[in-house]
C-alpha cells in the first residue's frame, strides 16, 4: 500500500503549487519576510515592528474518524495545537486563532463540542479564539460529515526568528514525542485499518493498549511548553532549528529548515514507533520508506541543538535521533 | 420556498453558537477588543499599538456552481473581496490573507486557477497572499467538489475603529451596489434554479442579459476603493457605520452596527433588485421577507453618513436607501 493508493497524491499538490508560485509572489511587497513553503508566513507590518507569523491548516480526514466515532471535542484541540506548532518552529508564540467549520446540515450538538475543543486548546496555549465561521453547505458534505480548518496568528521579534539558517554540521537532532498520527496520514490509516482490515473503532485490535478510536484520535501535541522550557534553560540562541513533522513526514519537513550543503541524518532505529504505526505498517504492508514519508512515527518535532546541550536534563522528554552532517541531500533517514 | 427547505438552518447555527459563547470568551484577555458576533475580531497585541482585525470566511456553495460551470478563477476573488469587506466595515485596511483549499482528489489544473483568482484579488486590494493549505481528503469531498475558505488580517488605529456607536438618528443610509449574490444564499439559489427549475448554467433563462453561470458567479465586490474615496473626500469621521450584507441579509447584518434605541429604516423600493434575484423570487415563489433575509438584493454594503454628506458627488455609486430613526428594533425593511 502506498499513500497515492489511498487517494492522496502529494506530488500533484506540489506540482500545482509550483505552477502557482509566481502568482502568489506577485501579491508580495517588502513586508513579506518568508518564501513559499515555510511552515508559517512572516509579515512585518512596518519597519522596526515584530513579525506577525501566520499559518492555516486543517486536520485532514481525522474529521472522518471523529465523525465515525461520534467524538467531536478532540479535533478542535488537534487543529489549534497543530497550528501552534507550525508557527512555533519559526520562533513565534501565538496571539489568536480563527476557525472555519463546514458541514452539510448543522447538527446542533456537534458545533458546541468542536468549539469547546478549540477553546480548551486556545486557553492551554494562551491564544484567543478571536473569530470563526460556521458554514452550512448541503450537497457538498454528506450527512454527519464536516470539515474543520483554522488560521493562527503569532508574533516573534525579528532577531528571534527561527529558519534553520543557524544550523551547523555537528548539531544534534532531538525528537519530541508525538501522541500518535497527530493530523497527518489519516487517509492511508483509514484505508488500511477501517476500509481494508475492517477494524472496529471501539475495540483494541491488539497491542494498542487502548481502543482504536482512542489511538487514532489522540490529540496533536503542542510543543510550546517544551520550547518555553528549552528557551528558558539555554537561551533563545541554543535552539538552532525546529521541524514540525506533518504531511510529508521526515522527508518533506526536515529539509524545510536544513541549510544547503548540510544533511540531517536521522537514525530511525533510535526510537520505537508507537503501536498504532506498527499496526498500520503490518496490516497495510506499507514499506518503511513510505511510513516515514507519510507519518511522524512517534516524533512530532525535531529540535536542532548544539552538541553539549542536554534537553532531558532541563526536563524536556526528548530523544536523541540524529545529527547534522555535511552533504547535499538535506535529510537522510536510516530506516529500521 | 424558504431557506430552511434548501437545507440551511440559520437559526440552528445561531443557537449552537450561543451555547458556545462562554467557551469562546474563556479564551480572551484584555487584548481582545471585540465581542462575539462582530464582522471581524479586534485584537490589540500590546497597549498603544494599532488593532489587528481578523476575519475568516468561505464562499458557501458558490463552489458547487463554480465546479458545475468548470470555472475556477473567480471563487478566489469572491473569497478575498468578501473578507476585505468584512474587516473594512470595522475601519480596517487589509495586510495579508491565508487560504484553505480542500478537495477529494486534487485535479492538478484546478488549484492554480483558484490560486490565480486569490492572487488577483489580493493584488487589487493591496493584500499579501501570505500562506495557504491544500488538503486532499478522499471520502469527504465527492469527485470534482472542493471547498475554499480563508482568513484575512488587517489593521486599524483604535481611534478609527468603526462599530456603529457613532450612528445617530437622522443619519442617512446609502447602498453600494452588489454584483449579484456575492457569496450568500447559494443553497437556496441552487435549489430553485438548478434542482427544481432545471435551468442550464450556459444559457440565459430570460432577462438576465447574460448566462446563468455569469450571473451566479459574478465576483463579490470589494468596497475598499469606495471607502478610500469617501474617507479622502469627507474625513474618517463622516463614515459613521458600515454593514456588509452577507448571510442573514439586511435583517441580521444591519443590527450588528445600529446602536440600541435606534432603527435603520431601509426602503427596499428605493432600488431595483438585480435580475438574478427577481428570477429566484419568481421561480421559487420566495416571499419578499425571505428574499431580503437571505440575499443582498443588489446592495452589498450599507453606509451610514450624516445628512448633507453626498457620496455620489464624490464619485461613489451610492443609492439613498433609508435613514436612521429612533425605535427599538434596530432594523426595519419597507418591503416592495
Amino acid at each position: 500500500m502506498k499513500y497515492a493508493e489511498s487517494g492522496v497524491n502529494i506530488d500533484a499538490a506540489t506540482r500545482a503549487l509550483a505552477r502557482a508560485k509566481s502568482a502568489i509572489r506577485s501579491t508580495w511587497d517588502q513586508r513579506v519576510k518568508s518564501d513559499v513553503g515555510s511552515f508559517g508566513g512572516l509579515y512585518q507590518p512596518a519597519p522596526g515592528e515584530p513579525y506577525l507569523v501566520a499559518s492555516v491548516d486543517g486536520v485532514g480526514t481525522k474529521v472522518k474518524v471523529a465523525a465515525l466515532a461520534g467524538r467531536y471535542d478532540t479535533v478542535g484541540q488537534d487543529l489549534v495545537n497543530h497550528c501552534v506548532d507550525d508557527i512555533l518552529v519559526q520562533g513565534a508564540e501565538p496571539l489568536f486563532f480563527l476557525d472555519y467549520f463546514a458541514t452539510g446540515i448543522l447538527e446542533e450538538d456537534v458545533l458546541p463540542q468542536v468549539l469547546a475543543g478549540l477553546a480548551q486548546a486556545c486557553r492551554e496555549n494562551g491564544c484567543a479564539l478571536l473569530g470563526g465561521e460556521t458554514a452550512e453547505m448541503p450537497g457538498l458534505y454528506a450527512p454527519g460529515d464536516f470539515d474543520l480548518a483554522g488560521a493562527i496568528i503569532g508574533r516573534v521579534k525579528p532577531e528571534d526568528v527561527l529558519d534553520g539558517s543557524r544550523i551547523r554540521a555537528g548539531d544534534r537532532i532531538w525528537g519530541l514525542p508525538s501522541t500518535g498520527l497527530h493530523t497527518n496520514g489519516f487517509s492511508l490509516a483509514r484505508r488500511v485499518l477501517l476500509d481494508d482490515a475492517g477494524l472496529d473503532l471501539g475495540t483494541d485490535p491488539g497491542a494498542l493498549g487502548t481502543t482504536l478510536a482512542d489511538a487514532l484520535l489522540a490529540v496533536h501535541r503542542s510543543y510550546l511548553p517544551d520550547l518555553r522550557t528549552l528557551w528558558a534553560a539555554f537561551g533563545r540562541d541554543a535552539v538552532r532549528g525546529l521541524a514540525h513533522i506533518t504531511g510529508g513526514g521526515f522527508y518533506d519537513n526536515v529539509p524545510r529548515v536544513v541549510p544547503e550543503g548540510l544533511c540531517a541524518v536521522i537514525d530511525a532505529t533510535a526510537w520505537q514507533p508507537l503501536p498504532i504505526f506498527r499496526l498500520i505498517r503490518d496490516l497495510g504492508e506499507v514499506s518503511a520508506a513510505e511510513m516515514y514519508r507519510v507519518f511522524n512515527m512517534g516524533v512530532g518535532l525535531c529540535v536542532f541543538l548544539p552538541a553539549g546541550v542536554d534537553p532531558v536534563g532541563a526536563g524536556v522528554p526528548a530523544v536523541p535521533i540524529g545529527e547534522v552532517a555535511t552533504g547535499g541531500e538535506r535529510v537522510r533517514v536510516i530506516l529500521p
